[in-house]
């Protein structure tokens, strides 16, 4: 890896690398985008409408975790072998990396290595998938020095391509910047006016004053009118749950979402882990460095679910990767009387008000 | 209009002029999500990531609610137009149709009349529309005799066309027709393993036992794991929220959302309606008539969203259009058990034993 130059705005990257890692990084998402779609409709009926033979075969032999699996470590073998080729000293982080019985420390190190570390999470939306909604995604990020550098997330059913490069902006499809609106203030009566987007999950124990019940909690605060609730209520524009964090992220960064609060959904399971166990810490620990680094080149924040005691006037903290429990608000105008940044964290305090803290701990934290 | 032949398969219609109308209507669905998303680009910054002084001025001038209501009434205006000039004797349901102050009976008539009667909503998803979310389209329905013959949803932003002509079979794009995958059985053990998307809706209202809670109960007992709930767990694969009920008609259609569960959105407003209250209403009383058309087509189920007393046993009866209080359920496959439509009023029940019923009305009901 050459040193870094005095027009570098990465470390250990000069800005021609930099730009020959996007456009590298660009490419691979396509592809394997392009592969997510291929496997999909090969699941799918021809154009005739008559039922296929091989299909049904298909169906009888494949269940939708089979499918899933078998998706996942293609698409992933695929974009890891075409990284080792091209950049054979950077570090890989994909879901083969947290394997069956290994330490699940949170893997990107804040050591002094410039070295780039590629977050993959090859298929996300993993339910969709199996299902054939569109919202499913190929996520792939970059990240030096813990510091998420490069995001690109491609939804291939609906030829969306969400891509960020740090100092280059937030793109969709490559040619439209991110947000879609330039410096549209956030709602003054936020988060009335706001669309919220959240996710139910998969921890669904009917247990008292569990996580389950904690969620709906919050989004039933969060939606109903102002006053009610016991002045909770807050009167969103529309909630929205579209079982991807990824796209959750992309569609914040878009503007479209003002806020996305992800209550995280990391478990605490030990070593070693039945397949089961296994699927389920997966499916829960999906990556977020893509949507994250094409956020915050867009402009939006990225803080903590869980409100602090002092939520009126804790420190809003930006949060970094692996911290599972996310609340994003999308990028925002200054107006005469605030800061972008000022409303934001307005925003973030009047969801922290609403929604209670949710019992997930991060394996080995 | 010509008399019906000996080969036609829709009253008063020939099979050639059946396929012009459906041509016709296809053509028309994609030119006016055209303007749709004519429309939602102009609000949109360029690619440059500026600020832009002319999109500026228009959030000064316009808020969300004038957005919406203009580009609805240009985009009525437009399909209005068209179909008129080609189609002068046909009947014609928009927005506007229900004009303030004007009797709200449900316009479509069992009468003996066999002229097409076009049902058009040139917006569905209002809400995502004015926050650049991608899930909105424009849908349009013909009738003859009370029976959705055509059904045309165009989702400009992701560029998803679905549509359906009786006989002919539901279509995606033109070329995949639908379900994407043909004959997948529904779950055994439905709701688990299924998607099951539902709306939080406009009423918002803090009341206990409101519908508001009902609905929310609703969501909880589908989610819950089995045992949970007292026995009503459903343990759902993914809860999906798009805050398009077109757009859940056409995904369930495709296979992808097994149930689709909308509990009404009508209010009882009494004539003459404040502004508020007209925009409330219009926006509660979308149109299903494309959506429906296309999910009959494919092999879909629509019945009542309102569980009846004796759920286990009572009649799953088809309902038309202007129910307002719908359940669908995707097309399925026969296995060796059972037929697809026994096996769509196992699911049917299974949601009935596991939803409250809501409180709308239709007006005039």
């Amino acid at each position: 890896m050459a040193a870094s130059t005095a027009t570098a705005t990465v470390p250990g990257l000069t800005v021609q690398e930099l730009d020959e890692l996007y456009k590298f990084a660009v490419q691979l998402g396509k592809d394997a985008g392009d592969k997510l779609m291929e496997d999909a409709k090969a699941r799918w009926g021809g154009g005739s409408g008559s039922n296929n033979h091989s299909q049904q075969e298909m169906r009888e032999k494949e269940n939708a975790v089979d499918i899933v699996t078998k998706t996942d470590e293609e698409v992933e073998a695929f974009i890891k072998g075409r990284i080792f080729d091209r950049y054979p000293d950077h570090e890989f982080i994909g879901e083969e990396t947290y394997s069956a019985g290994s330490s699940r420390q949170y893997l990107v190190s804040s050591s002094t290595t410039t070295l780039p570390t590629w977050i993959v999470d090859p298929l996300d939306g993993t339910v969709n998938y199996t299902h054939n909604f569109p919202m499913f995604c190929v996520s792939i990020g970059i990240v030096v020095c813990s510091v998420p550098i490069i995001g690109v997330i491609y939804a291939p059913f609906t030829d969306q391509l969400f891509t960020s490069c740090k100092g280059k902006g937030a793109w969709l499809n490559e040619t439209q910047s991110l947000p879609l609106v330039k410096g549209a203030p956030l709602p003054e009566s936020a988060p009335k006016g706001c669309i919220f987007s959240c996710e139910w999950g998969k921890d669904r124990r009917d247990i008292k004053d569990g996580n389950m019940h904690r969620k709906v909690e919050s989004f039933v605060n969060m939606a109903a009118e102002v006053g009610g609730r016991e002045g909770k209520g807050g009167m969103v524009h529309g909630v929205r749950s579209l079982g991807s964090a990824t796209l959750d992220l992309a569609y914040t960064a878009m503007g479209a979402f003002d806020i996305w609060w992800e209550g995280g959904c990391w478990e605490w399971i030990h070593p070693p882990m039945t397949p089961t166990a296994y699927t389920l810490w997966k499916q829960a620990s999906k990556d977020v460095a893509a949507g994250i680094a094409i956020l915050l080149e867009a402009g939006g924040l990225v803080t903590t679910a869980n409100p602090p005691e002092n939520w009126e006037t804790a420190e809003v903290q930006d949060v970094g990767l692996g911290s599972r429990l996310y609340l994003a608000i999308r990028p925002a105008g200054d107006t005469d009387k605030v800061t972008k940044r000022q409303a934001q964290e307005r925003v973030v305090r009047e969801v922290w008000k609403r929604v209670r803290e949710l019992d997930y701990a991060r394996p080995g934290a």
